[in-house]
């Protein structure tokens, strides 16, 4: 069946949480997606007013366009430079092993806003989506997340403002309270304008999405924020994960509770190119951070998409074409220096620099920044993951 | 929209959880529910099993063919036979404050089966389901629960051997994965087959299902059947509930559970005659258990149907039609004495009793057990009712 969008015409580009592919094999139309989802652009006012509240350069990620979309975060801000605090969720759905560093992004970003404003921060593993989705076991699932939490975990988390809770741990309660208030605000033609379900679609599918909503507000963690009520909900995430707070941020007004804030990445693009997401089922498909040195020297080699010329001296007179340019894209999210990559872009697109050249950069960057995951992912003690995990207030999460 | 069966085809007789219809405002056929259900009539050899089994007297339930339809009861009764165990589950949607005799009907019969087997028993209370359904708020649903909880629990019910809950308090855990399972395996299509669901129904209705399936299976409560997994379940409800156990009972081998057995009753007949069940928006409907002793004599008086002639003259002469009287069919389900049942069913078939003759028998029965049942409910405390209520062990449960 072709995918349809709201409206229930059939449209080319599609992303949502489960398919993010691009018209006739090409580039996502990010501008297309904003306007569609009815998002807004992160301008550069916005960056400058993150830099000037958190007095600290902003993030690569936002200075290179990375989290480039957003929604209600001027209300966060502004709340913010008032004196009032907020709290971010993000998640996962642990369906793999080992995480890719397009998963390491939104972590890698949060970890910045959660130094950056000082707020504590609750991250949900959404074992039970993947057991639902990927038929996996609900015991192979619970590992996963387990596993994932090691990962998420050696991105330098403060254990002091941090809960991390598996879905099939932590459901019940008020978290199944809000559950239940936000079910009863969405009818099943609504969730299949916004996800697509059919009919041929389990029910577990269809009784998801408020899983995923309710961590965006906060009397779902009353050991964390109870009698916090009117604490504010940001959200870093990538942009296919829109779909499920649209949802949210229409049903919060009707259940008295404030919608959740959003700030969005694009996707972490595939080797092979910038055609969508990366794809589980092929490993040369992305860098994964239990990758050797050697691993990732081959798979830059051989497999990142370049847009250098086909022969040097072509390549001389014409140079690379950057929009094309997977090193250049990959350097683009991983290089912290902006005047060298400025530097490799200038000589590259003149062809005074060859695509090798470009390479053996981005192996050295992404073999560093894989090496030192895996140091910090081994210093994860089963000790350190209990106590992210555990159920218990966090008495410094504001300072 | 006409209510549609599972083939599609338009139908006049409706029986699922939230409505219960008979063709043209007639009587329902439960032989054709039979048929269509595709369950078992409990026949008179069963009913002699169960006397042979629990060296007692078979309920008056029983004997009257209250309980009249099954699924698998001969497998519940052959393990028992062989020293097998097994548990009871039913349960209740808190949606008023106060029961009706109809009500009742299921507690009093699974009180005569907990002590007949010395089983244990678990009742669910689906404040999650009235919450979404009736439109109460979550606090209402869950005060209502622990209200109609003391109303159970004045049934006579053994705190040993009984684990009450609310969905609300104790959906999580073991629960929640078990919940998960079942949604897997059932498509939207499928639900919509079973419960005529549409899609401008909220996904909260669509997500219930399973909540009522997985108290089916042993592995929902670890803290009482912890190692039991293969304990077999007999569910004691009216024949309303029996879509819930189709679907569960088609789920369970796929999960690797057994399937629940069930044992099922008609419905008790609202006071203005026998075409459903009771309507709670009109309290003239049903003798309540709140009712005082003046209440019932004014309803049965005004509102109970009589089957008798509309002249002395004439009721002498052709004697009451049963087959519609409402005071003979409820003295059916209360008046524990077959000889006197049988004997007034004779003279006011003939003619020789009048309507008001029976109706007073039918007032002091039900005086003394709507007098009886406050008793008891007045007697249960609040620590009663956290004691049923409590997660914990039940160590002596099979004794």
């Amino acid at each position: 069946m072709a995918a349809k969008d709201e409206g229930g015409e059939v449209e080319e580009q599609v992303v949502n949480p489960w398919e993010v592919s691009a018209k006739d094999g090409g580039k996502i139309d990010y501008d297309k997606l904003v306007d569609k989802f009815g998002c807004q652009r992160l301008d550069q006012s916005l960056i400058d007013r993150f830099e000037r509240l958190t007095s600290r350069p902003p993030h690569v990620f936002l200075r290179r366009g990375v989290f480039f979309a957003h929604r209600d975060l001027n209300d966060i801000l502004d709340a913010f430079e008032r004196g009032g605090k907020f709290y971010l969720y993000t998640g996962r759905g642990p369906s793999s092993e080992a995480l890719h560093l397009g998963h390491l992004v939104p972590f890698m970003f949060t970890k910045y806003l959660q130094d950056a404003f000082k707020v504590p921060l609750v991250i949900q593993l959404t074992d039970d989506e993947k057991c639902m989705w990927k038929n996996l076991s609900v015991e192979e699932s619970q590992r996963l997340a387990r596993e994932n939490a090691k990962d998420i975990i050696a991105c330098g988390f403060d254990v002091s403002k941090t809960f991390i809770f598996s879905d099939f741990d932590y459901v019940g309660g008020a978290f199944y309270k809000n559950m239940v208030k936000v079910a009863k605000c969405v009818t099943y033609n609504k969730v299949v304008g916004i996800f697509g379900f059919t009919g041929e679609d389990h029910i577990g599918k269809i009784s998801f999405p408020p899983v995923q909503a309710v961590p965006s507000f906060p009397s779902s963690f009353p050991h964390l924020f109870s009698g916090k009520d009117n604490l504010r909900c940001l959200i870093p995430c990538a942009i296919d994960q829109d779909p499920y707070f649209r949802m949210t941020r229409d049903v919060a007004p009707r259940i008295g509770y404030h919608k959740p804030a959003l700030i969005e990445s694009l996707f972490f693009p595939a080797l092979q190119g910038e055609t969508g997401k990366m794809s589980a089922s092929d490993p040369n498909s992305a860098i994964y951070v239990t990758d050797s040195a050697k691993d990732i020297k081959n798979k830059i080699n051989k497999y990142a998409f370049s847009g250098g010329q086909d022969s040097i001296e072509n390549h001389r007179k014409y140079g690379a074409n950057l929009e094309v340019d997977i090193p250049i894209k990959y350097l683009g999210f991983f290089l912290e220096d902006d005047a060298e990559l400025e530097h490799i872009r200038r000589e590259y697109g003149a062809g005074r620099m060859l695509t090798g050249e470009v390479k053996k950069r981005l192996i050295e960057v992404l073999t560093e920044l894989v090496e030192r995951h895996r140091r910090a992912r081994a210093a994860v003690t089963d000790e350190m993951v209990d106590a992210f995990m555990a159920v218990r207030p966090l008495p410094n999460m504001f300072n």
